[in-house]
């Protein structure tokens, strides 16, 4: 009669012989009555308030750091609170206005995360800007200045480029130090100190970073993205993370490492964020309704980065966010829209803050050259996949060798080497936000650098479309510096992404996109020109007029580079089209980051961000991919059928103190499961750990007779309902005597999440993903069998995962 | 020993007391096997490619009308096709371009349907143009031209405006007549014809929709809405409602009805959608993938209809989509972009296709301004609402009443009072897509109309900038006309809306939004020009220089007003910024349609869309609201505990032939709970209605002892391990005689949901929005106590909210 096949329901605790003490299910329980305040605190008066159900803890759940946390429990607790206020309404007028404060808190925050990421982002530019410019030379009169305010301020000039003019009070180090007029003498100390320069900006950076604030290094994207999936890293959206990133950003990309600030700006936008939502419990207190203002706040960032709030909308919900309810998404937008008008206002110029594309090409795209766009698609998923690989086998290596224990050496010597290649080449000597600007310029009349040396162009009459004729030295010379400028940020971004400074890969990528596509243009430009009858070009092009603009090459370069190493689908496109403004071109660049996407997927499955995640192992359960897996519950739930471990759990009446204790002691689960006896384990509900200690310290304090007191999850009444069950088991006869009983039941969750044994992994995933789960109890005919936590599920993905890779194109 | 308590879960049937029938489960079943392949067919040779749990069926989940669609079951037969496909590849070439083919089918079919769409807009703003012109006139050389066309043909001028000069072989009505030159008799025959004409089409129309397709009246979105969240509605995205709606709404738009084409754009997206997802059975053959499809749809009708992609996306994430997984939003994206690009290329000129403005106002916008606009904003929200509830209430009446048995004549009698009235007004007279264009146009050096009226402006010179001083006699009129105009179309609307043709809200609310703004926005231009020393002028107006634009009020009013009714935030803001280019405009766009849901939803709750899925009472169940109830599982299951009614289940092992026959006959339950037995009912499947009649119809044919016959579940093996429930049960003895058993096991589903009866009624919801479900079991220690079903679901909320309303406005 005694279900004798299953074994591993036999609890850890040694106590596997049923215990000699004995309680009495009708006794008068002295004494208890105080001790149940201590725990019963929670439902207090509440309880029509309180479903009745759920332990709704009003004040913070304590997250430990480095959990997930638990988002069904978390939204629960915040309707629990939102009720609490509405229903204290009705009685004053100070109710009444917190009730609308508490309607209000959430824009009011996202309103203060827009304004301060817009105000970070605008300093940052500027102060990028003033720090760059020290590597060449300073204003001596007001060394605050950077370059052309230096100028402008002592010529009363407009603004004035800088690579045109000199003016009289800006001083080139060699100038401050005595060296006027030019030779090889004042090359090699402007040579010299710009290393000099660089080499201490970098040092400054990585030294801030790692004695200040060791989260402040990398993008931080991958570690966002793990935080909004539901996880807890504590202090790495704190003050210090926000104040030394900051800094930190403004010294590394002044230092010319290839890196760029783009990536950081998200961290530092969700800094923000997780900073305001603490003036406001009902998300500071709240680790689900946070990740909604941390939502908004990466939006933000990405809209102050590219002064693009819908693709940074799109961005935070394509690519960062996990829970996205609706209403966020509009907050999302307005948080997203403050942040650009605040960065446009502080900036504008535009000066430091140039990623934003003036496009206003003459001659619109013909279809053949659909033909070399999707040339750079598959270069950029190439690229991609390149990127991807080689920078996550670097971070391993660093990881695992000795070169983990030297990175502030590693940094000094990557920025050393980079100044030292990169000064040469004007390309790679600008900053890499200007060359972008450049290569997605067209050629005007007037422009004298390289780039733009077409001979036979009718430039001077001022009537010309576009850039129309063969291509001068100039311009060949420019190839060769774009090409050695191409291959040195290949080489340089890959270690220098990933060390301890804050670092972007987007610029870079962009950058190489943008040299890739420019020099595709060019040679398609000359390719149409010097064979205009040839078939892919006769329907367009003509002998008077240029077919061609390779800037339009450069834009969709960096858009096709960008994809192929984030995997961004929608965003990238929206993010470009805002940048450039109309549908004119989002044909070449939605071909162009489809391609680079496919490309890139066949190869690495995944963005760059993805990669990291499972690098450092972050327990990230992604919800935009969709798994095919052929396994169902039994398989992936703990205890193993196979495995003599043996489940944890409680019974809901026989147990006793020490029972209990011991249980604790030996598990250091963070919830159990309580059923209804051991022979007969169906589902009752389940219960904290932590509640448990309470329980066990209250008792502790007041009793004697600890081990033999009986915990009874169920009331009188129930537990004689339930008598069937007793009258089985041998915990029937206990309860006839007269023992302490100590019932706990409030602190019993009867609102467990349950699957059968056979339901299949893909639905069991989706709960979890959907319904932000920590732990589903497994079911069979109703008796539990076991249990599956997010962990298990991560792991099992894994596994899946690396036994089918070859699967991975098809699902896309 | 036995349960006692447990009365509601007796079943339906007669045969409450056990049959006397017995069956040996060691009996070798002669004959069975035969048998068995009728009803194995679906796991023939695939387990191992099939979980081995759930029965996936691979042909099309027949769905009856007006049911709810199984997403789980359905999303999991699609991943069960596609792991067939992939095994099959390794075997030859052709499947492995099948597997391609199946790769690329979304990408293909959202190709079609993005330029089918385009195409079909396309025409629709072509023959709307050329029916609207033969209310005035004709092309009496060639009828088939519009008026443009017809001066152009025969004048071969350039494009030609139609408010200024006549052409020879265009021919008004008078003139068809003889009645050439000017006069009375001419005005009023051009009046008479004008009504004549409008009633014609309106009547085409609405016989049209009436005799060949009732589906095409209204929008459709609130429809469309319904379908995507999961129903079936047969023949409402068909060929003939494609059809019918496209030509019933050229009809119906050029009577001159209060209605606009936007909306049923959506519908004809959608039809397009579904008539070509039939031709890739991944999408034709699966409801739930097929609502990805109808999805990018929709965001390809708003493109079209705005020529604005990223709205188009975004209307169809926020208001339309209920299943939107990333890869769909991407592949919506593109849908939306073909469609626009289409749409474009044919009607390059836009003449049709008017909802674009070219907004380049000279004049910035300037803070005080906020405060009309939040005006504006204020009044929006109070049109939504007066217009949701009088359109509501219209509607019942017109349900309850005897007048929807004259829909036909309500259309005719509502086309002629419109012609009637809308002719004497220029600003009614003319459509109101043009209305817009001239509301949201600045008044510019030359114009000659009313409404630029300045006398006192110094536009001869052409050096100023905007419309520059009092406004003159012309300006007053033409406010007056404007405010004639806007009674008109706000009572006209309310009733037209709703009718028996296809009609959108998107079009009239914009233009009564527009006239709103230009009127608020001439009165504040004034106010500022006469009171320039005035606080909040001061600041920003000078004498010389107007600070006031009324014409982006109208734009603003718009936005405005479609945001009161439509209830649509970041979707309507970017449709918006789509339309306008650039984020100049957007702090007052995103001011007025903030203003305009928050004071909209203080009265009404929901958009129009939503109010009209209530009055029909479609089974949608939201899932964008936020629901805040203290109720649980147990008060919404059926059977509720307090009613004697039962709850029809199965047994696993006990149950006969005959027991199961009339179960079907007693219920029409789609499907059957499977416990272990009576006395314990722990849930070990569930089973279809239609399965267990396929089971009774294949035995019916091949045996005799029909109703003795014992049907069980679980196999030989799984009977003894559950043997311990057995010898309780009186079912047991029944088991060691030798009778005929059917094992049915394949068809039994182990996979069923299960909730606990205390867990909140918000997460049973969240259950069912976010996983699909159709019904959930709800047990109590393990034991069956009841079902909940998408109904019990909808029904519950619909109680709870109109118990407390009041609570509605906290929740936003």
């Amino acid at each position: 009669m005694f279900v004798t096949d299953e074994q591993s329901f036999l609890p850890t605790n040694p106590f596997a012989e049923p215990t000699t003490t004995t309680a009495s299910s009708n006794t008068t329980h002295h004494g208890t009555d105080d001790d149940m305040i201590d725990i019963d605190f929670r439902n207090s008066n509440n309880d029509k308030l309180n479903n009745g159900v759920m332990n709704v803890d009003l004040v913070n759940t304590h997250y430990d750091d480095f959990q997930t946390i638990d988002w069904l429990k978390d939204l629960m607790r915040d309707r629990f609170r939102h009720r609490l206020l509405r229903a204290k309404t009705h009685n004053s007028l100070i109710n009444k206005l917190l009730m609308y404060h508490d309607a209000w808190s959430g824009w009011l925050c996202v309103l203060l995360v827009g304004l301060s990421a817009g105000v970070i982002a605008g300093v940052i530019d500027i102060g990028t800007n003033w720090i760059s410019h020290l590597k060449h030379g300073i204003c001596l009169n007001a060394f605050w200045l950077n370059r052309e305010q230096c100028c402008w301020a002592s010529r009363n000039l407009q603004y004035t480029s800088v690579n045109t003019e000199e003016c009289t009070e800006w001083f080139t180090w060699p100038q401050v130090f005595g060296l006027y007029g030019t030779g090889f003498g004042r090359d090699l100390l402007s040579y010299i100190m710009y290393i000099f320069w660089s080499t201490i900006f970098a040092t400054f950076a990585v030294l801030l970073v790692k004695v200040f604030a060791p989260y402040a290094c990398g993008s931080g994207i991958p570690e966002i993205k793990t935080i909004l999936g539901g996880f807890i890293i504590r202090g790495y959206l704190g003050k210090w993370t926000l104040l030394i990133k900051s800094i930190g950003m403004m010294c590394a990309t002044s230092a010319g490492l290839i890196l760029g600030k783009e990536g950081p700006f998200v961290h530092i936008a969700c800094c923000c964020g997780n900073i305001f939502s603490y003036l406001f419990p009902k998300y500071g207190r709240n680790e689900a309704k946070k990740r909604e203002i941390l939502s908004a706040a990466a939006a933000a960032g990405v809209s102050v980065a590219f002064g693009a709030p819908i693709g940074g909308v799109l961005f935070s919900l394509e690519e960062i966010s996990y829970y996205f309810p609706y209403k966020t998404l509009w907050r999302s937008f307005f948080c997203a829209m403050v942040g650009a008008l605040v960065v446009r206002s502080i900036n504008p110029y535009g000066n430091g803050h140039d990623i934003q594309f003036s496009i206003d090409y003459s001659v619109p795209w013909a279809s053949f050259e659909l033909l070399p766009f999707i040339i750079l698609g598959i270069l950029g998923g190439l690229w991609g996949a390149f990127f991807i690989k080689t920078n996550i086998w670097w971070s391993r290596v660093r990881k695992n060798s000795r070169l983990g224990k030297y990175t502030t050496l590693e940094v000094v010597g990557l920025a050393l080497i980079t100044a030292i290649i990169i000064y040469p080449n004007p390309y790679t000597r600008m900053s890499m936000s200007e060359l972008i600007k450049r290569l997605v310029s067209q050629c005007r009349v007037g422009d004298m650098i390289d780039l733009c040396d077409y001979p036979g162009s009718p430039f001077i009459s001022g009537t010309s479309k576009g850039s129309v004729g063969l291509a001068g030295p100039g311009v060949h010379r420019a190839i060769w510096q774009l090409f050695f400028a191409l291959i040195v940020q290949v080489l340089l971004v890959t270690f220098t992404i990933g060390t301890k400074v804050p670092s972007g890969i987007i610029i870079p990528s962009m950058s190489i996109g943008a040299i890739t596509g420019r020099i595709i243009g060019i040679i398609t430009e000359q390719l149409a020109i010097q064979n205009p009858t040839f078939i892919l070009f006769r329907h367009d092009c003509s002998k008077d007029e240029n077919c061609v603009t390779p800037a339009l090459y450069a834009i969709v370069g960096a858009c096709a580079f960008l994809g192929g190493v984030s995997k961004m689908t929608i965003s990238l496109v929206v993010i470009m089209f805002e940048l450039t403004g109309g549908l004119t071109y989002i044909v070449p660049l939605m071909a162009a980051a489809m391609t680079a996407k496919w490309i890139g997927d066949s190869f690495v499955r995944g963005g760059i961000y993805d990669a990291h995640i499972e690098l450092n192992g972050y327990p990230f359960l992604d919800n935009k991919e969709e798994f095919n897996f052929t396994t169902i519950a039994a398989e992936v739930m703990r205890p193993r059928p196979e495995q003599q471990t043996s489940l944890a759990f409680l019974t809901q009446n026989g147990m006793t103190f020490s029972d209990i204790e011991s249980l604790l002691k030996e598990t250091t689960h963070t919830l159990y499961p309580v059923v209804v006896t051991r022979e007969h384990p169906y589902v009752v509900g389940q219960i904290q750990r932590r509640d448990l200690q309470v329980v066990l310290r209250s008792q502790k304090m007041h009793r004697y007779r600890l081990s033999s007191s009986v915990i009874q999850f169920t009331s009188p009444a129930e537990a004689a309902q339930n008598s069937d069950y007793e009258s089985d088991s041998r915990s029937d006869q206990r309860l006839t005597t007269n023992t302490e009983v100590i019932r706990i039941g409030n602190l019993l969750d009867q609102a467990p999440i349950i699957v059968t044994d056979q339901t299949p992994m893909e639905t069991v995933i989706d709960l979890f993903r959907k319904l932000g789960l920590r732990q589903a109890f497994v079911t069979r005919n109703g008796r539990l069998r076991g249990i599956i936590t997010k962990k298990d599920i991560l792991r099992h993905i894994h596994q899946m995962s690396s036994h089918n890779t070859e699967t991975a194109y098809y699902d896309n």
